[in-house]
């Protein structure tokens, strides 16, 4: 007879996963990236030339540089956080990790517990509300407009919760390619965002991870960069500039942050291998892959908003993006985004409907996340496509018929 | 003025972490390998062919073979485990992890609660200890003799704990090439652990990490291919086999407990890249590999068993363990392992102490883990010697002076 594990689960840990089915054909989520931009015989030879020079070292655990990663990859980013974000930091401030989701769970398990309270950009990324609502942590969301999150809306809240005595643990914020809305934190705002912050002592948690990928290649120095207390700490990662599957991100902070992560961080350190490859990849050719990068994921947001005009016409909304991987998409006020993600994946599309990015169910019940990066532009003109016919099935619109029978694969 | 973090950190979070100052000289600690047994020109030409097929997957989180691990690692390992340790087990039953580390984690993440009982081996891995004691969990250690741990006692200790009515969670064990005192569980043992832990419905967790490192070759059963009922949820890792730097574990076990660890592993899965390496390598050079490594670490305990006998005579007391990375060895009952741990590290030499190892206090104060694989045969003759000579100022044993002068570096 089969041993009985039910027994021994404790309460409140989260609800066991499904078996995986596989990828839609159609994938509008996730973070992936376009195939043919991965600089593939790059990371080759930078494999074999930094395997050859330094191979016997992965026989020591953390290559001999400590628990805080592979130093050459610490001072490559040092110098790319200098020049691209206006950040003043060392190899000593940065902490190498398991993709930015492994930051994320190291800053939370560093500050948080149980009750406590955090400021959000409203829409926003759901793996950072799921991981709060896990932690049974009170997420306040601040709206944001098309440049990026409200200051004021985060004064009144700051406000708001002091006068009823909570002081938040800190401000979440993605402020550069803000995923999902695409926006860009203004100049002026980072400035107010760091005032606030120091007025109510709430440090703030700079995501940054989307910040390589602007078209026009300038960028807003980081909330870090411009921090005259430290009250920041950034997260950053490779998986939107090289590559997701690497599972390589980092974390600057000051010390007593860095301090209480390292003493968190309990798997003897990230993949040798691939700090080594980026390292010895990023060191002279960073610079020179992201524009190629950039201008491929332009051209897939163009078909993208192509499609859905073409599609949807009027019944999708959205503004064009500064950069990224993603679009918001606002549907009519009658489309339930939950139902037409069960009813789409049904027909092989993915998306992620609003809900799932947001704190706020009411403003984000009609709408969408679409990630470009990794379907074809066939695919995505294919996508597209059945999406509105699956739209129009479930909730009559958009209206006009266009011309998807003819275009559509099935 | 600097932010002050302080008044954030929320009670019980472990202590910060001290700055990391490098390995010490002569490192008789920690998991690492022989530099000059890492299967470089294996790695390397299994580097170029991978991505040379399929890097344009690092694209995709999980390289579209879900969250479970980079399917031919996995397909891999399920032939491996059923040629080596007896095991009946497919794809789907494994899930790859950074490192056998997080394995535990995420079985500790799965099952336990704070105020839970575990029983473990008397003398065990540090960090399985840490972790309990982390969790707030109460570890009961059962002692071992030269064939693993007792099973008498076992026994006695499962009757006790339910006459006071506590369940144990599990039984985490490392039955073959016990850490740290090399003892392999015998097959009968094995049989009787079983039939115990089928009697007191308590599963077994069974961490193999070193198993391919017996000098024979020859390994028992796993405990994972004994049990009939599905109690058993089975670790690896390839840390001591191909490389600790990597990263790269496994976990084997049943659906019930495998949908629990893939809810509760929110980092996006482990390094691809190490994963597909590892996969291109192994599979057709695994079994070639390791007979040379084995070959390898062995002569390096026996350069060990030499400088303690010289350096220590009678004073060190040791068994021969049948395969690993490490030595467990008994000094005088005048030494406290935790004061020559110490001063040995202003000298330049790391040791393990014997409390650290052992949730016994008493048993393993005069006990000392010493780590051979890392150190050259040349570092551990010097630093076995360095460390005879301080543990002769510190406690007056070894009596005998030798030829200790002659032979230390300073």
């Amino acid at each position: 007879m089969a041993f009985d594990f039910d027994p021994l689960f404790p309460a409140g840990t989260p609800a066991p996963a499904a078996r995986w089915t596989g990828l839609a054909p159609f994938n509008f989520t996730g973070g992936n990236n376009d195939p043919d931009a991965i600089p593939l015989d790059g990371l080759m030879a930078a494999a074999q030339s930094v395997l050859a020079r330094e191979g016997r070292t992965l026989s020591t655990y953390g290559l001999n540089s400590g628990p805080q990663g592979y130093r050459p990859l610490r001072d490559f980013l040092s110098a790319k956080l200098g020049r691209d974000a206006g950040m003043a930091c060392t190899a000593d401030d940065i902490l190498i990790v398991s993709g930015s989701l492994q930051a994320l769970d190291l800053v939370n398990a560093a500050l948080l517990t149980r009750g406590d309270t955090v400021i959000v950009e409203q829409d926003n990324y759901q793996g950072t509300l799921t991981r709060l609502a896990r932690l049974g942590v009170n997420a306040v969301g601040i709206p944001l407009d098309r440049d990026g999150m409200r200051m004021d809306l985060l004064a009144a809240a700051l406000a708001d919760l002091k006068a009823r005595g909570v002081r938040p643990k800190f401000i979440y914020t993605i402020p550069t390619v803000q995923n999902p809305t695409g926006t860009i934190l203004t100049l002026e705002r980072r400035r107010e965002m760091l005032r606030l912050a120091d007025d109510y002592k709430v440090p703030i948690v700079e995501d940054d991870c989307y910040a390589d990928l602007i078209w026009s290649g300038e960028r807003p120095p980081a909330l870090y960069a411009m921090s005259a207390s430290g009250n920041v700490i950034h997260i950053g990662s490779f998986s939107k500039s090289i590559a997701p599957a690497l599972r390589v991100g980092f974390v600057v902070a000051p010390w007593p942050v860095m301090s209480r992560m390292l003493a968190l961080k309990t798997d003897a350190g990230s993949g040798s291998l691939e700090q080594m490859v980026l390292a010895e990849y990023c060191a002279p050719h960073f610079a020179d892959h992201v524009p190629g990068l950039r201008m491929a994921l332009r051209k897939k947001l163009e078909t993208l908003m192509e499609a859905l005009n073409e599609q949807f016409g009027t019944a999708a909304e959205f503004d064009d993006p500064k950069g990224g991987i993603f679009l918001w998409v606002k549907l009519p006020d009658t489309v339930d985004a939950q139902r037409l993600y069960q009813a789409a994946l049904k027909r092989g599309v993915a998306i992620n409907p609003g809900p799932d990015w947001s704190t706020d169910a009411g403003h984000s019940k009609s709408r969408m996340r679409l990630c470009f990066a990794s379907p074809s532009h066939q695919e995505i003109r294919d996508g597209v496509a059945i999406l509105a016919q699956v739209c129009r099935d479930e909730f009559g619109v958009p209206s006009r018929s266009g011309n998807v029978d003819k275009r559509v694969r099935d």
